[in-house]
């Protein structure tokens, strides 16, 4: 093969063909969802020119740094082990940074990252500014987002687990089990996953025609703490709920205890669901229905898709969502009689 | 200063002045506990000869790497925060391995280490071979291992707790609430940790003048199912503990359920003590008391100590305790009247 100048990467092959990276992309990994004329031309392209895999300019270091808002819980092992294990057989590092809940420490993380260089960052929060997202692109460090609280910009990948489908799916299997007066705790405003729960709470409620009512909406803050004061308020009402969605595994521990408090039983005077089914939670007396978010899963995917950007290719899609599933244990059952 | 050959390290200073080189460490940083006569030979070595600071022959890469066992639960959490805290400061990142209790990763993972070079590692488990640890060592990779299950070699640094101290003192705890039937359920045979813990339990009782019934020594695993099948078979004694010494957190989860299962009010008809103190197991119903384990400082000790080997200075102790303490909490109480 002759070819007429150097080879071309997947941005100039796009550029001259007229298309998007993500098609040459498809035809260059052999994809079947380009039509035969595209295909022909980027052929062709590549066939007078060559094709060179588009290389980060820095030599890669073999690292993947991952960062935490807080290394607190379960939550931070279920995602490292997900990370690690795509990176084991990338002969990659996992490299792990501690934000400790400090917004000042974010700064001196990324001047770290900066020098270190990695081949790419997985950041498990969204408090990155806009001068700070523009400091990684600059030095072509590609970021995924895991999880984020806030709406991540367009252009950051990022994933995430179907939250809008597992507030649905969680209000759902409480009133099939019977239950009417159904309180929600929710988590802090600005994070979007709660805001996706509630949400699917709300159609699901008004797809069964149970009209919603808005002393049953209680504010957490996805803390055992908060889960455990807005219970007792909720449980003092006058017409109190019979069944709560605490929206994360932790604020069931605080209804709970708050239940525990009132001398109500769970289940028998009160139904409890979390979300997240972290590994512990089986353990609680009763063990917890919860909705299971596959955060080990969804920390492979985030690392795969950090993977691929990092050798220059474009993503299929910005952002994957990773479905949630309902698993029944020993904590809801139908309402007491009235 | 004139010197009349290239500056030597510690360990010639050591060789010449005929002292350890810990001595000599002491000396070169300034500190008192060394004979003045000691001390002035070596600095009298140093002024004729100098002194260079002993560098690892390859450069340091600012990585320190963390290797686990088996990434499950709280444990790993609570010492990346120890390691992550000291890496900070010396701006070193913090790469993590996952061996998944797979005996057979450890090769691949030691593979990888003497490719990437790190300043050093904290091994959390003490599966390395002889010839593993051969490896790093001709590298000059140095290791530090984080609350070792076996004995660890008397040249192989280590940071642990008090583990027999922390036996002794849960022990007492439910000997001054008036219990004299008191059971335990210790870890592995081969754990350490384990081993410490039993015997602080056999000489509190001791020391009571309480027999130690061999019927209440039960044999976990450090895991809530192992807790909770030992309680079973201890409850059902035809003369059951009125107290059970749990000797860690999750198996103490495991009594609590079975004694939630044979309708047991703890601590009214039965007290319970951990061991460890995980963030979570405050948040247990009733809380429970337990013997605080300082992992994230015992994490810290064992980064600082690795970076001083790292340096190519000695350490000045080759093991590392960390005292253990007793939190009271929900769980204990005086044994129900007879």
């Amino acid at each position: 093969m002759t070819t007429e100048s150097s080879p071309l990467t997947i941005a100039q092959l796009a550029e001259l063909a007229g298309v998007s990276t993500a098609t040459v992309s498809k035809v260059v990994n052999g994809r079947s969802e380009v039509s035969a004329e595209t295909r022909a031309t980027v052929e062709e392209l590549i066939r007078r020119h060559g094709y060179r895999r588009q290389r980060r300019r820095s030599t890669p270091t073999g690292l993947v740094e991952l960062v935490f808002h807080a290394l607190e819980g379960d939550y931070p092992v279920e995602i490292t082990k997900g990370v690690a294990q795509v990176a084991r057989q990338h002969d990659l590092t996992v490299g792990i940074s501690d934000l400790r809940r400090d917004p000042d420490a974010a700064d001196e993380w990324l001047e770290g990252v900066l020098r270190r260089r990695p081949s790419g960052v997985i950041a498990v929060f969204s408090g990155l500014t806009e001068p700070q997202h523009e400091q990684l692109a600059r030095r072509e460090i590609p970021l995924v987002l895991l999880d984020p609280a806030d709406a991540p910009a367009r252009t950051i990948p990022s994933v995430g687990a179907g939250n809008w489908n597992g507030g649905l799916t969680a209000t759902r299997h409480l009133l099939e089990l019977g239950h009417r007066r159904i309180a929600i705790i929710t988590g802090p405003d600005n994070a979007l996953a709660s805001r996706a729960r509630l949400d699917g709470y709300r159609t699901a409620l008004d797809m069964a025609g149970v009209p919603a009512d808005p002393a049953l909406i209680g504010r957490g803050d996805f803390l055992i703490e908060g889960g455990l004061a807005e219970a007792h308020r909720l449980l003092r009402l006058p017409d109190p709920p019979t069944a709560i969605f605490a929206t994360n595994d932790g604020q069931a521990i605080g209804v709970y205890h708050a239940a525990h408090q009132l001398d109500l039983r769970i289940p028998a005077d009160l139904s409890v669901i979390g979300f997240d089914d972290m590994p512990s939670i089986r353990w609680t007396i009763p063990p917890l229905t919860t909705i299971r978010q596959p955060l080990t899963d969804m920390a492979a995917a985030a690392t795969t898709m950090l993977l691929t950007l990092a050798q220059g290719e474009p993503l299929p899609q910005n952002r994957v969502e990773l479905a949630t599933e309902l698993v029944v244990r020993e904590s809801t059952a139908p309402p007491p009689p009235a």
